[in-house]
């Protein structure tokens, strides 16, 4: 059976790098292997933590349509490749992928079989409290960043799920629960397999 | 939040009032009661058991269409109460309905955010081996409830989730994870209020 393509979303600070890293931990959920035009930091090793590519490769991918979704940032580029995404699905793994509200309906329209999930802070006041609390911004910048949160929750009517993310390990149950949920779900394609297999096991 | 209704099928001795009773000790999810013609048996409590109704209260019912579907087994009327179901979720109780693949589609033409759970035995083999071990049947009895399987299993294509019952245990465990990854859904009504209490909280 095909592996599952997941999204999630949030606001900074909702707690998404936790939420998937701690879901790889614990699951056989892979985190997606983003492509890149940046240079390899010490010890970053191609194919695990980016695949690296020039801006000529990068270009060219684009133009033939490679990637599910791309970004620059600074001059740099950032990419999902399709070709990757779509090997590590039919192979059976589940994938996950931390990305915005723009690079998820990107993906979402080329790839509508993908599960958004929206990862949300408790409330407004908790992710105010949370940024206070790293201590690494400006006022000005706490600021920004709330009012952000705001435009970006908008979005969650495009998305499948939501997690309020009030404990992280209670958001990783309902992030198993989604994956189990998911592979239990009858498409046309699965009800024939299932069919098949009921009568032949 | 308004509670989900759960609709059960699958051929019989795939374990669905196992799973069904399982889920009600388990979870806070509770099993429909039904309205009947029939005379209650010593002990059957009104409310609890089954709604009891004269033949009049039924048709009645009927003719008003409050029944979400109904059927008629050896003179004696079943039904599913719209008010005693509408009353239920929207007090936040999720509620489980164990009926046919005709029931099935009929509650979910009038009741479409209804979700449909097929419960399968892992084989057509396994199914002949349980109902050969219950030793209640005879081999002609037996080959016409497999032969009724291989055509209810046609209809899981309407169906949202399938659950193959390998283990008791896992089945209701599958359940569950629905049922939270449901709640986790959303949907237009929902994602407003989702953005209003994040504002407000």
């Amino acid at each position: 059976m095909a592996g599952l393509l997941m999204v999630v979303s949030g606001p900074s600070a909702a707690g998404k790098g936790t939420l998937c890293r701690q879901l790889v931990k614990e699951t056989d959920v892979e985190l997606s292997v983003s492509a890149t035009t940046r240079e390899p930091r010490p010890g970053e090793v191609h194919g695990v933590d980016y695949f690296f590519m020039t801006e000529e490769e990068f270009v060219k991918t684009i133009e033939e349509d490679g990637f599910l979704e791309h970004v620059e940032n600074f001059g740099k580029r950032y990419g999902t490749l399709v070709s990757y995404v779509e090997s590590k699905l039919s192979s059976g793994c589940d994938m996950i992928l931390e990305i915005d509200v723009q690079g998820a309906a990107i993906i979402k329209e080329r790839f509508p079989e993908c599960i958004l999930i929206f990862l949300l802070p408790p409330s407004l006041k908790a992710l105010n409290e949370r940024i206070i609390k790293r201590g690494t911004e400006t006022p000005e910048k706490i600021s920004q960043r709330l009012s952000k949160a705001l435009e970006e929750i908008e979005h969650i009517v495009n998305y499948d799920y939501y997690i309020v993310n009030r404990e992280i390990s209670q958001a990783v149950e309902d992030m198993k629960c989604i994956i189990r949920a998911e592979h239990s779900r009858v498409t046309k394609n699965i009800s024939e397999e299932i069919i098949k297999s009921f009568k032949e096991e």
